[in-house]
C-alpha cells in the first residue's frame, strides 16, 4: 500500500465525490429541497463531518485553506456567474448596481466598524483592547454581502428579474470594495501612523482596482474570441479556452492585486458572444455544461468546507460582541438600503417597491469570502474573536434569513418573475422602442444608456466583429438576426426533443414561392440569405406572425443547476408541432 | 504584484495555454500535419523551448516531474483510451493482443537486457561496471511500447482496424507487464543476495497486477454505473462522476501497486454502456467532448515537456551503449513479433499477413512511460547513461519511425481501414453469425468466444442491467435494439447538421398503418415500442429495408482529435433526405 503517492490527487477526488454525491442525496428527497436551501443542508453535512473528524482526533478538524478558496473554488462560480449573466436587467440597473455595491458596502463598513468600537467601550463587555482600526478593518471583511450565499439562496425563490440582479449584482461587484478597504485596513493596522495621504491614496485606489478589473477581464475577453477564430480545424480543444483566459484574467486581476471577480465577471461578458459564434454547437454545448458542473461543484465544496471548518478551537466566545455584530450587520444595511433606495426613486420612474427593498436588505447573505478573509488576517490577540464572530453572522444569515426569506417572499407577495416568455410583439416594441430612445437622446443631446448602447452596438459591428468573428456577414437588420436566432434555437430544441418535424421554413421562401415543399429541406440556410439580403424589412410582421408562434425566452433567468432551455423541451415542441401542422 | 500567491496556477494555466495555442498554430497550416505527426512537431516545440530556457538561465530546464505524469497526464489519456475503445476488434483479438503484450514484452525485455550485457563485456565499451541485473533493469523500461506515441501516430495513418487495434492493445495491456518486470529488477537491484522464492513470488505478480486492475476498474465501474441511476433530476453533474470513478479506479490501482492503466481502461469500457443509457444527451456529448480535450491537453504537454527535458547535462554520452540500444529495441522487437505471430497464425483461420507483421514490429514506438520511468531509477553511477539512452531510443522512435511509417504504409499497400460502413446486410449477418457460431460451440462443448460473449450478454440483460439501468425495459430483441440505435443516430445527425427531415417513420405504424403521416410525428417512441413486443421478429426484414437506406459507421476508428459522427454529416442527411422524400 502506497498511500503518500496518491495521496493528493486522491483526495481531492474523494470530496468532490462526497460533495457530488451528497447533491445527488438531497435531491432523491423532492421535499426536502423545497423547504430548505441546499446551501444549509451543504452546512449541516459539514458540521458532522467537522464533528466526525473532531471526535476521531480530538483537535480541531482542518480549516478552508483561503488559498484553495479563492485561486480553485471561487473563480467557477464567478465565471458561470458571469458567462449566464442576463446582460441586459444588468446594464439597465447599473448605476444602481454599482451604488448599492459602492456606496452601500462603505456605509456598511464604516457603519459597523464605528459601532462596534462604541460597543468596545463598554467596560462591563472588557472589549477595551480592541481599537478602532481593528474594528473598522472587521466591520471591511463583514460588511460585504456574498455572491455564493446569495446566488444559492436566490435562484431558488424566483423573485422578479431586477429585483434578483439587484442584490446578485451587488454581491459581485462590491468585491472592487472590500478588497481595497481590506487592504487599506489591514496596512493601517500595520502602519505606526497614518498620514492624510494614505487615506487619498485609498480612494483613488477604488477606481484602479475596479476598472483595472474590468480592463485586464476585456483584454482577455477579447484575446479568448481572438483566439477562437482559429479552431476551426481542432474543435474538440475550443472549449479550454474559455475556461483557460477567464481564469487567466482572473490570476492576473489577483496578482496585481485588481478585483479578481470583476475581472472574470468582465471576461465572460466580454467574449461571450463572439465566442459562441465561434465555436461549433458541441462546444458550447460542453462550455455550457462544464462551467454550470464546476461552479456546481464548487459551490457545494464551499458550503461544506463552511460547515467542517466551523467545528474546532478557533473561536474565543464574547457573546456581547458577537451579538451585536449580527445586529449592526442587520440594521447597518437595512438603513443603507432605505437611504439608497430613497436617492434610487428620486431619479428613477420605474422606482424600487417597499417590498422588494426589504428583500434587498434581508438579502444580504454573508458567506465564505468574510470567513476566507477572517483567517487571512495577521496573528494578533483578537483574531479568534473575529473569526467566531464572522463565524456566527454567516450561519445566521445563511441559515435564519435563508430559510426565511422563501416564506417571506411569498406572504409579502413579492412580484415573481414572469413565467411566460415575452411575445414577439413585445420583443419587436421593445427593439422598436430602443431605437427611438437612442434617437430621442441623440437629438436632445442626453447621453443616456440608449445613446451608449447605440454607439457600442454600433462599434461591435464596426470593428469588433470583424477582428474577432470567423465568418463576418455583413451587418444584417437586428430583426433578421433575432428571427434566425429564434429559429436556431427552435431547431436545437425539436432536435433535442427528439421530435424532427418540417425543417425550418424560411421566410423568403414562403413569400417568393418558387421551390417546392420537397426541395425547401436540402436547400442550405446560407443561399437563403443571400436571396434575403435587398427587401429585408418588408412583410417581416407577417413572417414573424406566421413562422413564430411561441418564442422561448431569450435571456434565460440565472439557475446554477440547469441549463437553458432545458426544461420540458418534448411538450414545447408537441405543441409547435401541432401549430405549424395546421397552418400548413 | 504578487506573484508568489497565483504561481502555481498560474504557470499551469500558462503551459496549457501553450500547448493548446502550439495544436492550433500546426492546424493552421494544413500541410504540415500531413506530412509530419504532431508528436514530432510537439517535441520540436519542447526542444525549442528547452534550448531557449538553457540558454537564458544556463543551468538545465526542468525535467518533466514523473509523478506529475503519472498522476496527471497519463489517465486522461488512457480514459479517452478506454470509453472509445473499439470494443468488437478488441475482444476478438484479445488473446493475440495479451500474447504480445504479456509474452512480447518479456521476450524484448530479455533479449535487451542479455544482449546489453553482452556488449558490456566488450573492455573497449568501458561498460564493464554495468551489471546484468542493472542491464535487465534497463530492458525492462525500455521494452514497452507507449500507448500515447502509438496512438498520436497510428491515428493518421489510418491502417486496417485489426492491425491498429493489436498495437494499440498491446501498447496499453503491457503496463501490467512493464509494471510487475520494472518493480522486481528495481528491488533486485537493492537486494544483497536473490533467492528463488523472489523470482517465483514475481511471477505470481503478474497475475495480480493485471487482473487485480481489471477488477478494480470494474468495480469502479460498475459503481459508477449504479450512481448515475439516481442523477435524473440533476442531470448537471452527470459527466462528473464519470471522471472521478474512472481516475479513482486509476489512483486506487496505483495504490495497492496493480495496474493503474488497466484499471481505467477495464472502469471506462466497463461502464460505459450503463452510464450512456442513463445520462442525457447534452451529458453524454459533454462527456465525450471533455475526453477528448483532455486527453488532447495532456498529449500535447507531454510531447513538448518531453522536449524541454531532453535539452541539458542529464546524459552521459557513451555511443556504443546508446546505438547498441536502439538496434537491439528493433531487432528484438522484430523476431518477436516474427515468432509469436508464427504461433499465432496456426491457431487462426484469419492469419496476419507478413506486411501486417512489419508494421506492427516497425510500430512499436516508445515515449514519456519509458522517460518517466528512467527518471524515477534510485540513484546510481550510471543513471544518466541510462537517461541518455532511453532518451535516443524515443526521439528515434518518433521521430525516424514516426515519419517513416506513413510513406512504407503507402508503399507496402497495407490493408487500410474500410472507409464506408458496414451494410445493414452485413451488420444483420454478423449478428446472424454470432449467434449460430455461440450455438455451435455450445454444442460441440467447446468454449470460444462466443460461447463467452453469450453468456456475459444473458447476465448483462438478466442482472447487470437491472441494477444499473434507471429505465429497464424487458430485453428486446437484439436486431430491433440495433434499429432502434441507429434510428436514434440518424435522427442526432440530422439535427446536428441542422436538416430537419420528416419524423423517423417507426415500423410498427408504417406496417400497420393505423395513424396518417401527419399525426405521426406526435406519437412518442414509448408507445410505438409497446406496440411493437408481441410479434418483433416478422416483417423486420421488410422494415429494415425499407427504413434504413445507409448507416452510419457503428463502431468508430479510434481518433483522438474528432469525436464520431463529426465528418461531414451534411452531406450524409441530404442524401438520406432526398432517398427517403422518394420512397414517400
Amino acid at each position: 500500500l502506497d498511500y503518500q503517492h496518491v495521496q493528493v490527487p486522491f483526495e481531492i477526488t474523494l470530496w468532490i465525490m462526497l460533495a457530488s454525491l451528497a447533491k445527488i442525496g438531497f435531491h432523491l428527497y423532492n421535499k426536502l429541497p423545497s423547504v430548505v436551501p441546499e446551501s444549509c443542508l451543504l452546512i449541516f453535512v459539514g458540521l458532522i463531518m467537522g464533528g466526525i473528524i473532531y471526535g476521531l482526533n480530538d483537535k480541531s478538524p482542518p480549516v478552508m485553506d483561503s488559498d484553495i478558496f479563492f485561486l480553485y473554488l471561487l473563480p467557477p462560480i464567478v465565471l458561470d456567474a458571469g458567462y449566464f449573466m442576463p446582460s441586459r436587467p444588468f446594464f439597465e440597473n447599473i448605476g444602481t448596481i454599482l451604488l448599492y455595491a459602492v456606496v452601500g458596502t462603505i456605509w456598511n463598513v464604516f457603519g459597523i466598524g464605528f459601532s462596534l468600537y462604541g460597543i468596545c467601550q463598554v467596560k462591563a463587555f472588557h472589549l477595551q483592547d480592541v481599537s478602532l482600526l481593528h474594528n473598522l478593518l472587521f466591520g471591511s471583511l463583514i460588511a460585504a454581502v456574498d455572491p455564493v450565499a446569495v446566488l444559492a439562496v436566490f435562484e431558488e425563490i424566483h423573485v422578479n428579474e431586477r429585483l434578483h440582479i439587484l442584490v446578485f449584482g451587488e454581491s459581485l461587484l462590491n468585491d472592487a470594495v472590500t478588497v481595497v478597504l481590506y487592504k487599506l485596513f489591514r496596512s493601517f493596522c500595520e502602519m505606526p501612523t497614518i498620514k492624510s495621504v494614505d487615506v487619498f491614496a485609498g480612494v483613488g485606489k477604488f477606481f484602479v482596482v475596479g476598472l483595472g478589473g474590468v480592463l485586464v477581464g476585456l483584454a482577455f475577453g477579447m484575446t479568448a474570441a481572438f483566439t477562437t477564430r482559429f479552431t476551426k480545424d481542432i474543435r474538440v480543444i475550443e472549449p479550454l479556452f474559455v475556461f483557460l483566459y477567464s481564469y487567466l484574467s482572473y490570476l492576473t486581476a489577483e496578482m496585481f492585486h485588481l478585483s479578481g471577480i470583476v475581472a472574470i465577471i468582465a471576461c465572460a461578458m466580454g467574449m461571450k458572444r463572439y465566442v459562441e459564434a465561434n465555436i461549433s454547437l458541441k462546444s458550447h454545448t460542453t462550455v455550457k455544461y462544464f462551467m454550470k458542473m464546476w461552479s456546481s461543484v464548487s459551490d457545494t465544496l464551499i458550503f461544506i468546507f463552511l460547515g467542517v471548518s466551523t467545528i474546532g478551537e478557533n473561536h474565543e466566545w464574547n457573546w456581547p460582541y458577537i451579538c451585536f455584530t449580527v445586529i449592526f450587520c442587520l440594521i447597518w444595511r437595512a438603513l443603507g438600503v432605505l437611504v439608497l433606495t430613497f436617492f434610487v426613486n428620486r431619479f428613477h420612474v420605474n422606482t424600487i417597491t417597499s417590498k422588494d427593498q426589504f428583500i434587498i436588505a434581508y438579502g444580504g447573505l454573508r458567506g465564505a469570502i468574510c470567513f476566507s478573509l477572517v483567517f487571512l488576517l495577521p496573528d494578533f490577540h483578537r483574531k479568534k474573536l473575529f473569526i467566531a464572530a464572522t463565524t456566527v453572522v454567516i450561519l445566521f444569515t445563511v441559515f435564519v434569513q435563508g430559510m426565511t426569506i422563501r416564506p417571506l417572499v411569498d406572504l409579502l407577495a413579492v412580484k415573481r418573475k414572469r413565467e411566460s416568455a415575452p411575445t414577439v410583439g413585445e420583443q419587436i416594441h421593445i427593439r422598436f422602442l430602443d431605437h427611438l430612445l437612442a434617437g430621442i437622446e441623440d437629438i436632445s443631446g442626453h447621453w443616456g444608456q440608449y445613446y451608449w448602447k447605440d454607439k457600442l452596438e454600433y462599434f461591435n459591428s464596426k470593428y469588433l466583429q470583424k477582428i474577432l468573428l470567423r465568418e463576418y456577414d455583413q451587418p444584417k437588420s437586428s430583426i433578421v438576426l433575432l428571427y434566425e436566432k429564434l429559429e436556431r434555437k427552435h431547431a436545437i430544441e425539436l432536435a433535442e426533443a427528439g421530435q424532427l418535424g418540417h425543417a425550418p421554413s424560411h421566410p423568403s421562401l414562403l413569400r417568393s414561392g418558387f421551390l417546392c415543399s420537397n426541395d425547401r429541406t436540402v436547400i442550405t440556410s446560407k443561399k437563403l440569405e443571400d436571396a434575403l439580403n435587398p427587401d429585408v424589412l418588408e412583410n417581416i410582421q407577417e413572417i414573424l406572425a406566421r413562422n413564430l408562434y411561441r418564442i422561448r425566452r431569450t435571456g434565460p433567468a440565472y439557475n446554477r443547476h440547469t441549463l437553458p432551455g432545458e426544461t420540458e423541451p418534448v411538450a414545447h415542441a408537441k405543441e409547435i408541432l401541432i401549430l405549424r401542422h395546421k397552418s400548413l
